[in-house]
């Protein structure tokens, strides 16, 4: 009944030989614990997260359920403590999902030297350090006939900024393949269903920006938003259930009173490109020329 | 005419051999061109903020008034180019001034690799990584008698996240010089003078995050946020004259279509400190708990 996640954008594959997530037909994903402490600092949070009565019931929406854990066969045919939590994107038809890394920086002041060194780097490279975020994957359902679009995880990653803003037009654009060498633009079409209107993807930045300002308990390092919708309901026009999600906590560290600004500022930075998008469509935009939701 | 400043807590000091920032009697304050090209990105800065349309009026009173530059005799006998500011502590009485370097980062990312070094070390011996900002700073007045409380500028910055809370206190308190291990607490008494109401400092605070949130015109690293009230009028029961500038400008960037969320994630880390003082002194809280202007 396991089986290799479809709409995996980001992070290990399993394969032969290769740890990597499971999924079964329940609506379950099985995640395997990560070597060094990462694993277990992992379960340590989702745990953590389960009994803390602080944290507001409409932000717990914002995090994949969590079963426990289970020792079971893994993607290598060995006997493999997982993570048992919430296939995110069970109830799609045809989703299409974004992984984005959050913060200007993904290491914790009291990691190592050598982590720190190696995080540093590639902060640095990637969009991290100068937009706050960095694009992690993505894939974009385009049609029974086409499939769905799918860069090139080592394209997504060395991306600059204005790469980073076209992925994101692309994410809500039904052409996503179409190149801007040509003259064809994204065509945005999907921006106020899926980035707008008072369910959608930036109400919910919204709502987590608002925690943020205030919540002391966590800091988040190397968590990343994950943005999904389903184009199939979205084609009957049934709505595009965008939603977004709270995932991988290997690098979670306490707050001790400080907000989470690293976290904070990337998200903010975020806000301010999808906002943008919304008000170059025109939709939702008021007369001053801010985002009206 | 020329002298040098009485209330400067943190940056260059002029002296014999020295060069160090004048004052005048008209309320000028002159601020030596740094060396490198520091100096010249600090005019080439004032010069851009003077002439941009796009610098909200309300956002402009953050900023010291620029009065050009001027070649004159320097602190060290020799001329030397100096910039020409509005001296910001000219109609204080008895000012308390604390200065606070803000954002998780002090440098830009396309700064040289031996900056960016010299930068993250002492970021992250300060708590500029850990709080999103450091205390560069501070003298309170205490009274014509006892003079100004003003810690030692290495104990300031080498500081970590109790201690800024607690000079945090100090500098709204009337009694900042006691030491807590003898059971007096700083006991906070012009927190809602200062840090509160309509008009203080967290007001102001709350102001710029609402424009740092949005603006992308420039990003400020290593920049300063200035805290200013006056103690001399708050014993006269007449006001307390509380102010916020920002300074120093050797590092300001373009920002290219993106916010500033280093310097934005540490201003919101900062008003949660501040939130919380209020919040600690039953001042300005509502029912829920949070801060209530």
């Amino acid at each position: 009944m396991l089986k290799i996640p479809d709409h995996q954008v980001a992070g290990h594959e399993a394969g032969l030989g290769n740890l990597g997530p499971l999924i079964d037909d329940s609506g379950r994903f099985y995640k395997p614990l990560q070597s060094d402490n990462r694993g277990s600092d992992e379960v340590t949070f989702y745990e953590s997260l389960s009994t803390n009565t602080d944290i507001p019931e409409h932000i717990r929406k914002f995090f994949p359920i969590y079963y426990g854990t289970k020792i079971m066969k893994a993607s290598t045919g060995w006997d493999h403590p997982h993570i048992v939590l919430q296939d995110l994107t069970a109830a799609s038809l045809k989703p299409s999902v974004m992984d984005i890394k959050v913060g200007s920086r993904t290491w914790a002041p009291e990691a190592s030297e050598a982590y720190i060194a190696k995080c540093l780097k590639k902060d640095r490279e990637t969009t991290t350090t100068s937009l706050g975020f960095r694009l992690s994957g993505l894939k974009v359902y385009i049609g029974d006939d086409l499939g769905f679009y799918k860069p090139d995880r080592d394209y997504i990653r060395k991306t600059g900024p204005d790469d980073v803003r076209l992925l994101l037009r692309k994410f809500i654009s039904s052409n996503p393949s179409s190149e801007t060498e040509t003259g064809q633009s994204p065509d945005c079409s999907s921006a106020s269903s899926v980035y707008g209107g008072p369910n959608g993807i930036l109400a919910q930045l919204l709502e987590l920006k608002t925690w943020f300002e205030h919540q002391t308990i966590y800091h988040f390092f190397a968590c990343s938003l994950l943005f999904m919708y389903d184009n199939g309901l979205a084609l009957k026009g049934a709505g595009s259930n965008a939603e977004v999600k709270l995932i991988d906590f290997a690098h979670v560290t306490e707050g001790n009173g400080v907000i989470d600004h690293n976290f904070l500022g990337g998200l903010c930075s975020l806000i301010k490109f999808i906002s943008d998008i919304l008000a170059e469509t025109n939709d939702y935009t008021g007369t001053n020329g801010q985002v009206d939701l």
